[in-house]
């Protein structure tokens, strides 16, 4: 399967230029697409691009073959002359790749470590919940640790309040409610947190970063892997700073995300 | 001269996940060139990214031809798997293209009209100063007008401090000095205004975007297009709002720059 190509004009590899999804694919069959696809015609509007023809982009599931994969679709403004003022016709350009995937079990089951990182977004309401091709933050993010055994890292945003995770919504659990954070200032706004939004499994709330070790949970998900126990958080410097044991774990998130992905309901440890 | 290519699994198009520098080039011969190198190294820096060797950069010239042109050169990490981590074994990926310029002896001589751009830059510490390839703020911006009798837009930060234009710093004189605006929070160092610091002929300054109007003289400029003067400042709906008139402007900044940059001086109306 040859790779895709883009030339130097297109607008996506000079000035990140464009939006891109990822989406999980089993047998075929794309979960979550119409959030998918919501996401993608919101990134447009706030860039002010023309959409791909929605023909065009349902023509993508058509090559991905396998039990389970990951799709990924960029959609860039399409070639342009020399600075940013956008083209006056532009071309937006549709390209896709699919890869194999394997979830992790263990991690839907025990858990995972995550630090946090020293890295706080930026904020840039304009540009808030879409997933645009400026990801820089998240490299460097991400850049932060190497340690296999670290598994995610969250970012808050410059003012203290956590946001995400560099590749995951960030969910936690209080007196039994679960909540997520308000995206409207950075951060992507996953489509399994839409969904799960949407099916009120989730309220939005303030999170600062200070209280993080507080609360009765901490999960991470995307539409990829399901939901991800939080079972150990370390802070920036890589200390341990608080443990949630799997035992007596209120799983009724990670049981609602997995039925819109058809991943498997984990047993509560006993 | 066909264009190079970058293909799908490349970084620079996948996140912004790379450099990039617009060069003058007369008759072969870079200008500030080695400014240029120095912001490329600083970005590798700042990026944690392998830099290319001085030899494949100083043969991105040897193509340029004319008596005046743009060369644009862009530096990505190289190709990687899906995901933020940064590939094991990154190998950087040198792309440059050329473009013929000529110069705007108008805009030198009378002035530019510019407006103040409702989008406020966001603040990133990390990523200040370089010329990465994460340019959203940019094209947004740009995007808010398209008058062909506006010829920039200026950018505050979320502070309300005034920061550059779309694609040019920002200089502006109080009682015969000359000053620009500090990039530590975000903005592009520009290798015109590094040259110019170096040469002490403009010293750092705040300005709050609500000041600029009180300003003796505002200058626009890079090392493509040499100093601009602005004639004329419209606010953000582009309601004029202060105009600085040609007679007797100091020419003395503009004149260093265009001697680092090989262009006319100017002679002041009288």
């Amino acid at each position: 399967m040859s790779l895709p190509q883009v030339p130097f004009d297109d607008r996506g590899l000079a000035y990140g230029d464009g939006l891109f999804e990822t989406v999980l694919v089993r047998y075929g069959e794309p979960l979550l697409w119409e959030y998918h696809m919501q996401r993608l015609r919101r990134g447009c509007q706030v860039l002010d691009m023309a959409e791909p023809s929605r023909e065009s982009l349902d023509a993508t599931l058509e090559e991905v073959q396998g039990e389970l994969a990951v799709l990924k679709l960029v959609v860039t403004r399409g070639s342009g002359g020399r600075g940013y003022a956008r083209p006056a016709i532009a071309q937006p350009r549709l390209l896709s790749h699919w890869t194999p995937f394997s979830t992790s079990p263990q991690r839907w089951r025990e858990g995972v470590r995550v630090r946090v990182c020293h890295l706080r977004l930026g904020r840039q309401p304009r540009l808030a919940g879409i997933k645009h091709l400026n990801r820089l933050e998240n490299v460097l993010a991400r850049g932060e640790w190497d340690r296999v055994d670290i598994d995610e890292g969250l970012m808050a945003d410059q003012n203290g309040q956590m946001i995400e995770a560099t590749s995951m919504n960030l969910f936690w659990e209080r007196n039994g409610s679960f909540f997520t954070s308000e995206l409207d200032t950075c951060g992507v706004a996953g489509t399994l947190r839409e969904a799960l939004l949407a099916d009120n499994r989730v309220s939005i709330a303030p999170l600062d970063v200070a209280d993080i070790g507080g609360v009765d949970s901490l999960w991470l998900g995307n539409s990829i892997q399901g939901l991800w126990p939080v079972a150990e958080l370390l802070d920036a410097d890589n200390v341990p700073c608080r443990r949630w044991p799997s035992a007596q774990r209120n799983r009724e998130l990670q049981t609602a995300a997995h039925q819109l992905l058809g991943y498997p309901v984990i047993a509560t440890d006993v």
